[in-house]
């Protein structure tokens, strides 16, 4: 292989054969091609795109770089849920036990928080004593055992992809849907799952924020995963405000908590239940939607989704006290109100700036090697469309320490818009499948803002 | 400096400030940005060009990384001629002993062949002897004492130049007009001219074939070279065939000799004199295109031009007796002609194909570190256009052995085509200024194929 003239063919807007593109990454993996053509190629990419021969070549190629979760065929259905990151984003915390206590096998691989996003091994450290690094045959194990394991990327896993990730990551080339889509399925096929439920963030605090592209890579990623076996389905949620009411690890482990004990935020149970619907349908262990939503509200209501929860932190090593006492979790030495600057409506709760304010205050990473603090965030009660009263406490800042207040009242000031009027977007504004995309006008929901008084 | 970001905002279509270019160049020469930061950057540099100000900052920071040669300011004019390279293209071996036996200072800096296409340093070294790697202060001393000196582009000029380009050229970033053009600018301008003409080609076996293209990297040298003080003149001049007869660095040698006895090819001596006169028209020796060419005739017929290629042979170390007794430079083992396979009219002979048979001959190199036998080529009399018969021998090839001789028949079987017609495109096709691009119909030549018969 000539490497230039492959990259020179891609640059030009040509298509590498399959056999090429599984040769190119092997011999990345390998250290036989160097990172500076990886990443003029890479760049290539991100400018002229992939072929769906290549782009299914080369996520073949990060798939089979490693080991991958198996299951005897007596197993239950397995299923798993992704998204694509977004602030106050805590859906997996409750998602998991909910469709385990329904009977469906969930064998979950999440990422740590990166820049502005939060991530969902962040959030179940925070937990003391919780393990995330378990092995594939740990993970295989206990998703036997009790329906359900939820851990991070290990080594065995796509190394291919791990290595290209990382290299994107200083490249300026992550940008791209056909190597988001590739990254994110070759990761997911990996855990071996007869059936995927996707959800795509849009909206200002989202990785891709214009619809058109979240819907350009829900297609995409369908359309990959299919080829491989795994049917999926793609909702697209609002990210131009956070999800919930609380942004930090430990506050969100806490509202997680209480999403599971029926006392959760209405977005967050809304986006919730409207996935684990459709983790409901592809595992086939029901017909229909309404039957879908009356299992997993029972889950809750029964109290089983946070009896497998409790389960599933036991099996991981982790203290399972912290669902009757949530003051088990790390807790913040400063806390701090935040009031309205102003009478008026809420215009803009921006999840960009809570998450820039996160990592600010400590608790999110720039670098990868960066460590975390998981006890400092922020709740926010109130939603766009919301009116406020000047004075009123509107949001609550948790820190390491005064300087940390200051950060987050800083951060709470940009973030937090009020004007004359505020319109919340549809929380769940797009059902993408194989079979076509459905667009909704709004989300019904019993409280839109979640909001207590 | 956060890298990422910055590739990002280029990748999306944006421009950096000045300010960061240089600081990216120092930096990337520093070694404290690495290759695969750069490689991606350029891919991105690739895809959306460098406005006016960013060409400017590059350029500027590749000639700040190194030495330049400085001449006081009662040294003659000092001009360049540099071609984007061809085959059979010896016209500096010509064209600097004419115009520094013309008054005129020569610091004429070269690189080597690779790929398809020759270099002038590979053809200067067939010589015995001679010496390429002056460094800064004998060039200067030579240009000062004989008017000429010939020699590579020494490790004081432009590092940052040679080390981007050495990332291009295995990262498919080389062909991008402002890249380009800040490599070859930023070298001139080192060279402490006065004036610069640049012999851009186009046609099948040029680097950028598209009169398109080359027309704007003509005006984009142009408008660069001027920003830095340095008045430049392009001629678009035809490489869909070899320029002159022979192509191999030897026997390249040879013909330039020839040509400055009087005896050279129409056409290597039209193209020779073309850029002759734009050189001494900028050096301002002369008013009129008319006494230019008159002066530079008689540097031919008086023997002055020979005289001062072998006083520039002596002066770095080459043996100058070549001049008088060609049998002193590296002779092939094997000399083989080649005949016309049919009664016809010679409808091509692909410039492209004859370099890679001269690489297949050992002649040229496939990559930098390659050691090449100067004695290797072809000389082919005929040229598109020209009728010829059926046995008829139309060419021959220098080999090392019987195999090359193979090599070499195949590479002309499939180089020179004969059909029922061939029309040679304009030697010299445009004249490109600062004021704009003058186009011409046909080259007028006493004799267009230079054939001998």
């Amino acid at each position: 292989m000539v490497i230039p003239s492959l990259i020179q063919h891609k640059r030009d807007g040509g298509s590498l054969e399959p056999a090429v593109w599984r040769r190119l990454i092997e011999d990345y993996t390998a250290g036989r091609v160097p990172d500076y053509q990886m990443s003029a190629l890479l760049m290539a990419v991100v400018w002229r795109g992939l072929a769906a021969e290549e782009l299914a070549a080369f996520t073949q190629a990060m798939l089979d770089s490693g080991d991958r979760l198996s299951f005897g065929s007596s197993t239950p259905p397995r299923v798993d849920k992704h998204s694509t990151g977004g602030i106050g984003d805590k859906v997996s915390l409750l998602l998991a036990p909910m469709v385990a206590a329904c009977g469906v096998a969930v064998p979950m691989m999440s990422g740590r928080g990166l820049g502005h996003t939060g991530g969902t091994l962040d959030k179940l450290e925070a937990i003391p004593g919780f393990r995330t690094n378990l092995s594939l045959k740990e993970a295989r194990d206990q998703v036997e055992r009790i329906g359900c394991a939820m851990l991070g990327q290990t080594a065995e896993i796509a190394p291919a992809d791990k290595r290209l990730y990382a290299l994107r990551d200083v490249t300026g080339t992550v940008e791209s849907i056909p190597l988001i889509a590739a990254s994110i399925i070759s990761k997911k096929l990996a855990e071996g799952l007869t059936g995927l439920v996707l959800d795509v963030k849009t909206g200002s605090g989202a990785f891709l924020p214009e619809t058109a592209q979240a819907i350009e890579l829900a297609q995409t990623m369908i359309r990959l995963a299919r080829d491989h076996g795994c049917p999926t389905v793609v909702l697209l949620t609002a990210m131009d405000r956070p999800l919930g009411r609380s942004c930090g690890n430990a506050l969100e482990v806490e509202e997680a908590i209480e999403g599971l004990r029926g006392d959760g935020p209405a977005d967050l149970m809304e986006v919730t239940y409207a996935l684990g619907v459709e983790m409901l349908l592809l595992a086939k262990v029901v017909d229909d939607t309404g039957e879908a939503r009356r299992q997993l509200e029972a889950s809750v209501t029964s109290g089983r989704a946070l009896a497998k929860l409790s389960q599933i932190i036991e099996a991981q090593g982790g203290n399972s006290k912290v669902i009757d006492d949530p003051e088990l979790l790390p807790q913040a030495a400063e806390v701090e109100v935040f009031r309205a600057v102003r009478d008026g409506v809420v215009s803009r709760v921006e999840p960009r700036r809570l998450g820039q304010g996160i990592v600010e205050l400590g608790g999110g990473r720039r670098t990868i090697e960066d460590t975390i603090n998981p006890a400092v965030g922020f709740v926010i009660p109130v939603k766009p469309g919301d009116q406020v009263r000047e004075g009123e406490p509107i949001a609550s800042i948790f820190a390491e320490d005064v300087d940390g207040i200051e950060l987050g009242l800083k951060a709470l000031g940009e973030a937090i818009a009020i004007g004359a009027s505020g319109q919340p977007t549809p929380l769940i504004s797009h059902r993408v499948t194989e079979n076509g995309i459905e667009a909704f006008e709004r989300t019904v929901m019993a409280d839109q803002s979640g909001r207590k008084r």
